[in-house]
């Protein structure tokens, strides 16, 4: 991406990303235009051509992003404790990383089918990294006699489906703090992959 | 909805929707408009109008069948046998129901959004009388001590994101069958509200 350095660019850059993120939540990628995206921001079309190529480049890098930032923050969980302990850790933090987020979830998941080939096969990539993440706390509940489970790769995803589910039902003026629904979906995951 | 009666219509109607449900489903609502449905149908977009008031009518339309459809089909499932016994069959119903309709479910959840308010209330109430049929099994399976559940409501909406999920990756020529797939998700979904 191709990017300017300097004052303008820096104050610029997150405004232009919070309101394509804003605008592609709200309209889908499709329907929005390289010209509201500016107007959202208050500056003119050309300058959003500093900060970035293209409509799909921005689109690519705000799911990039979103992906880069999920796996880093996974990666600083580190992996000490058992598998079980691992799993805990693991559920309550995709539940609140992807509650503090809802329009970037909402964004990888919808606007897939609006990648160029080549960056869908790299954000596939990303998403296939988190997957094996949890995937190989499975294998390893499963190899230590923790977990028993039929179809690990299956496991996997709908435990992932399960818990991403949360951002479609969940405010935060509900009647469950995030904690609560935590302890909640921990208690299924746990219960769903033992006997 | 206005519609026309005659063989013109009839014909045409089920097009209308088919190119309809593609075209949102590829580009988003907002992206698509009556022309280039009018286009993929191989009409004059006035003739669409003798099907459809406008492009909302047509979302609506497609939102509010597609959940009838869904309400009658598990309606049809009936009511007999153990708690554990419907909720087994809900969750193989509610896998093989969703994979044959990707475009629909798709929308269904993606499009939200883009309906007018008076059409979100009752698209809303009626996915809600599908999870209460989902969470009555719970609470029945609750009181006669086959299930133990934290809390139903939760419970009800984390089954329903884990099986809807199997339509983000199950793919029908992959390593196993959706009947092998039901199969997997009913053992963790049965686990999941026993101890």
């Amino acid at each position: 991406m191709a990017r300017t350095t300097g004052s303008h660019s820096e104050i610029t850059g997150p405004r232009i990303r919070e309101a394509a993120l804003r605008l592609f939540a709200r309209h889908g990628y499709a329907a929005v235009s390289m010209r509201q995206i500016a107007t959202e921001v208050g500056v003119q079309a050309g300058a959003l051509y500093n900060y970035t190529a293209d409509k799909q480049s921005l689109l690519f890098s705000l799911m990039r992003g979103h992906m880069d930032e999920l796996l880093a923050a996974h990666a600083a969980l580190g992996q000490d404790g058992s598998p079980t302990a691992r799993l805990e850790r693991f559920t309550r933090f995709h539940i609140s990383f992807h509650a503090d987020r809802p329009q970037a979830v909402f964004i990888s998941y919808m606007e897939l089918r609006s990648l160029e080939p080549n960056n869908f096969q790299i954000i596939e990539a990303l998403r296939r990294d988190y997957e094996d993440a949890l995937e190989s706390i499975l294998r390893d509940g499963m190899a230590g006699g923790d977990f028993t489970i039929a179809d690990p790769k299956i496991a996997t995803l709908a435990v992932i489906a399960m818990l991403t589910g949360v951002n479609t039902w969940y405010r935060s003026a509900g009647r469950l703090s995030l904690e609560e629904v935590e302890q909640v979906y921990w208690d299924m995951v746990h219960r769903s992959v033992t006997e």
